[in-house]
């Protein structure tokens, strides 16, 4: 066991605090990464508030983590100390079942094991990045190329993997029109990557006052949802909706915008249940689905796509100590687009 | 014009009545069609009975038609007198939007042209099969191979292609594992045109009642969705379930049947609009979709499939004056599977 520096929340409606937490013993497998970054997901705040359902306090969020590996164990054949690597949404899967065998681990049917909130296989409640050391698994730790910014890596872990993996599985490319809903940390992801893969994009965000940020980022359109008219001007125009806003919205108006055989792809989700007339889905063979973040595998080909595309976040980089009011930008919409935190600060 | 017999709802309350109704001129790209058998659709129930929105009366419903060729315009290739066709849920479509462009008149942007209740070109109301003649233009209507038993071929018009082309485009076959919701006229024409694809198929009905004749139809398994035991027992287990019943049914439970990239297809559709939690889309990647009806190249490509295949509807033949019998008892799930009025009842 090490004792490490980290930020929890120790209820859900205090601030984030300093604290130090207990990191497992590298194991035979395991890799001890010190972190250098860590970015803010949205995801964060939910989990430390309770909304997603109750957690263990304290806890310490983080699931989009690049750092150095310091350690290796007796086993490990995937990474050195030294390397550059990252670490996303998840760091363990049970391994055995149908989806985990087909490479899917994001889809282990009896879950997971989150990067943060999840019970480990030891006992443990997981704790994530927002800390100066993690100990994980070998093969759920990935190669950060060394050509992405260091600091901008980060968001990648679980904005760009949960964007490239419904775009990639849905085969965005040229000759596709695909429609990112919400311009945020995932929506600017989803703009820039599927603008890379070579699709049409269209940005559709409630008001046009980002509008300047989604052309520069790769947009090829950009369109206001707060107008009516924008739905009317799209209907039947898109193969593909990414949909990163986690609100209630009218499906039966976003349905309307898919052509032939198109697929409307939400990766947030609200906890209500969204109303669908079954209707909106008949016209044009539609179809309604979800997506949650990515594979390893996948993860690893989104790194090197982003790579080769010279493609990476845009952030903000905040201190340990901004992480609260970090929190409340957040909760507004205010940030372009990313928060991450400098973890040297906590050090 | 001329005038020819056939049944029609006077009111969205009153018992369907015979009538006169009259039949366009045989245009140059038109074939005039001695109508031998018209299936009852449950459509044709909603119609009539102004469920589906407003409708104008006197209305003659029916859209699983066969019959004769009896008359063919100066310009028709396709067809000759005496051949054996069909007509199925349209007759005709806009031919000039992407999707009849495609092939995919079903979806037509502007709308197809119903077999009934729809404004035809001439801006008369179009109506339906239950009828002596209709007049169709020759490429919405099909060729009904010989080996098909006359009087059983009505039903694959409508509730044949319905069921096969999301069968097809979803791609059933050996080492897929689809589950079928509902055994009824749709239901049990999904389990044979599934089974015969090669398709693993399992029924999920609200009880058992229908489990041997499921079985001798094609289905390998037989659940009772009455009994919660099934959901557990059936989750993560199907790639397809086509879902054929129009009421309100549990979506997170029926999702939650749906293995990896899984899709939920519903080819019948409740008024209501069906809520879904989206957490419910995201395991296993599922796809929630719509279907309706199919291409006229695919419908004729699931005749010539039932005839290679030997299937038929199972159907029980009825007179012209049994139509308002026969509706209440397809509102009571009482037919096995498919009620076709013998029109030379009516003649």
């Amino acid at each position: 066991m090490s004792t490490v520096k980290a930020y929890a929340a120790t209820s859900a409606t205090e601030p984030l605090v300093p604290v130090t937490i207990e990191r497992r013993e590298v194991g035979a497998k395991d890799v001890m990464i010190e972190i250098a970054y860590a970015g803010i997901c949205h995801s964060d705040i939910h989990t430390v508030r309770g909304e997603w359902g109750p957690v263990t306090y304290p806890l310490t969020v983080g699931h989009e983590i690049v750092g150095t590996v310091t350690e290796v164990g007796s086993e490990v054949t995937l990474h050195q100390v030294g390397d550059r690597v990252g670490v996303g949404c998840m760091v363990n899967s049970c391994r055995e079942c149908v989806n985990c065998l087909a490479g899917e681990e994001q889809y282990c049917i009896p879950g997971n094991t989150g990067t943060y909130a999840s019970v480990d296989r030891d006992g443990s409640i997981t704790q994530g990045g927002y800390s100066t050391h993690v100990v994980v698994v070998e093969d759920f730790v990935l190669k950060v190329p060394e050509s992405i910014p260091y600091e901008a890596a980060a968001p990648l872990l679980c904005a760009g993997i949960t964007t490239y993996s419904p775009l990639s599985h849905w085969n965005a490319g040229p000759g596709t029109r695909v429609a990112v809903v919400g311009m945020g940390g995932l929506g600017h992801m989803a703009v820039k990557i599927a603008h890379a893969m070579g699709a049409e994009v269209t940005v559709l965000s409630q008001t046009l006052g980002k509008k300047d940020d989604g052309l520069r980022l790769g947009a090829d359109h950009y369109y206001a949802t707060s107008d009516p008219a924008t739905f009317d001007e799209l209907a039947n125009s898109f193969d593909l909706v990414i949909n990163t806003v986690s609100a209630v919205i009218d499906m039966s108006a976003y349905l309307s915008l898919l052509a032939l055989d198109g697929t409307f792809v939400s990766v947030g989700a609200p906890p209500e249940p969204l109303p669908v007339q079954v209707f909106s889905l008949f016209g044009n063979r539609r179809s309604f689905a979800g997506s949650g973040i990515g594979s390893i595998r996948e993860t690893q080909e989104m790194l090197d796509f982003c790579a080769e595309h010279g493609i990476a976040p845009e952030i903000e980089l905040v201190n340990a100590d901004y992480i609260n009011e970090a929190y409340e930008r957040v909760l507004k919409s205010d940030v372009r687009y990313r928060f991450v935190i400098d973890i040297s600060t906590l050090a």
